[in-house]
């Protein structure tokens, strides 16, 4: 199973993501087994894109320093065969990160993970959400995300109440998590990271990228309804969730997972 | 009530805030009910301080691009009526910022919120405190304030054991609130970000600008002494204040509220 | 005590850190009973540095402008007197930080910490560990930290499961802590914002610099002892750590530690 897998041998998990959520996106890494390095700067970014097992590129704060060490650190990943994910935050009616996003996108991510709006935007479908949050539903972004999964070669998930995973060819829905993950900044930013850290765990195993970010979707998420069964609130759900990332065994995921698996 | 408007409807809250507290401000922010967005980059943050119900402006960590970002989001925010709120973090002795406090006052914010030193130093008496702590007793600052208020048209709110909040004319004070909210960084800047939100959900409602303000430091204040009552120390009463944002509600307001409004 | 010492007058402590943990470590020093300031803008950390108790620079994620607020504020403190320590954090393979901590360590900062993998790339003894794990143990950088701490006149600090520290000629070793400091993000970079806050709380009582940063240490380890205790994972760890900074008394301290010291 691809969680003891990563916590016998934990991926080192390159982040180049947000000011918000960087503090808590580390943290969760750390729970969930994996071994967070966020190195966000011009001139380490892409030669440490090379030597990490995962790499995320998240734009939710894109200074002119993180757009270069984004860039960098695709173009690092893409050179030596590091799987990557993008995570395309907020785009659409912001102007920088949209550009940018479809720059790096060009590059054939590993991986795309966002909500309805911004992989709608990221296919060019709709002018996106507000601001960080989806204004479409899930499925509404259906047939964006296998446009996107055909375009790119990448897997695409759409996070949101029932997420969607697809190749371009299977798509795969979970119906785990809970909607206090909507209340804790970094609740879907933080799954961006658990999604490099499977597919860096999954290197050489012959684990599908589709399985490998399935399975870091229904690791996270599965943590997240355990987390909120013992939570008075946001506060203490986030605390919950770290303690639950921690301690979730691959039996436990056996146990609550609902999934569905389809073909196009 | 405006708690209630604006979990009907989450105010759009932009924020530009420092780097030490961004995390902790998003998670108050949607623990409270507002929709967060931390857009703090040049070229997105004027157009979206033109979206947004409701922008903040926090000179925590100004580095240049957070510097250049501020200007065009008060500049934005002015020019669609956009409700703003500066927070002149730790003005005095720091050169930089003390300059471009200056400069953004000018524009009229809605609202300025910040310690006594700092409001007498954005007032121009004194030299401020020592780095982010108040040396100045919120008394002290009340002349400083009610000239702030008037020169700028803008609502001051000083925090401190009380509370003093002034339009120029009427002056409230909300003695409610735990010592323990100097424990947490960010306990003050989040403040500011929760005066955003309900100056946001406040538009068009005919409630005014001191109101909505006041409203913001209830909540927040009574939040704090709920959390405080179920805290073991400052980790877990961050934890508990914003289990207890989402939680408060409008009748738990009216049974604990410490208020005195007086005119000048 | 020490302790005592810190919160009867709390050090102004400055911390230009990586924006992963600049959060978590102000929290750890309020807990502890410090005064944090992150000041880290050219123009505003050097002359801040002089006004500051102690400063930390820490260069986990060292863009541009904080690279320059670095040799800022190392040349501040030293024209002022006053002590700073260096965190080298993740050098060895990235070159950006490697190149900046060579030459900021030439200005003798009064303490350095880090963990084994750090300190032996600092003295030039390894391409350094992965990430910011260490790939070496603690006694296997005994010669390097010695080395340093005589080059430099610095105390050199090293982090692992037993905490070795040495002003080249004594050797301190502490064998408290708990594995789950590994676990939370910030658990090392806050403890070197610890001893900058002991050393500022030192000046002027004639405790050797030595003493001060393995007070800090002992402070530090003990709490997390404490938290480890009352937590069901990283998350609740976190928490109960600043609770237990919060709360720690000097007996609490004697009665805990497991503290070596010999001679070199």
């Amino acid at each position: 199973m691809l969680l003891e897998r990563l916590r016998a041998a934990p991926p080192l998990t390159h982040c180049i993501t947000n000011a918000v959520v960087t503090g808590f996106t580390a943290n969760v890494l750390l729970a969930t087994g994996a071994a967070p390095a966020m190195v966000d700067i011009v001139g380490e970014s892409g030669m440490f894109a090379g030597i990490a097992s995962g790499v995320l590129i998240n734009l939710g704060t894109p200074t002119p320093e993180q757009q270069a060490a984004s860039r960098e650190a695709a173009e690092g990943a893409t050179a030596a065969g590091t799987p990557w994910v993008l995570d395309p935050v907020a785009i659409g009616a912001l102007p920088v990160r949209t550009a940018l996003a479809q720059e790096l996108v060009a590059l054939r991510p590993t991986a795309v993970r966002g909500n309805a709006s911004e992989i709608l935007a990221l296919a060019g479908l709709s002018g996106g959400g507000r601001g960080v949050d989806a204004t479409d539903s899930t499925e509404a972004a259906a047939d964006a995300a296998t446009a996107l999964a055909q375009r790119y070669g990448s897997v695409v998930a759409v996070s949101g109440p029932v997420d969607l995973l697809t190749d371009g060819e299977r798509v795969v829905r979970i119906a785990n998590g809970d909607p206090l993950l909507t209340l804790v900044t970094g609740g879907g930013c933080a799954l961006g990271a658990v999604m490099a850290a499977f597919l860096g765990a999954a290197r050489g195993t012959g684990i599908s990228a589709l399985s490998a970010v399935a399975a870091a979707s229904l690791v996270y998420t599965i943590a997240a309804e355990r987390a909120a069964a013992l939570s008075a609130g946001p506060g203490s759900f986030a605390v919950a969730l770290l303690d639950a990332l921690a301690s979730v065994q691959p039996d436990d995921l056996a146990a609550a997972a609902r999934v569905e698996e389809s073909i196009r």
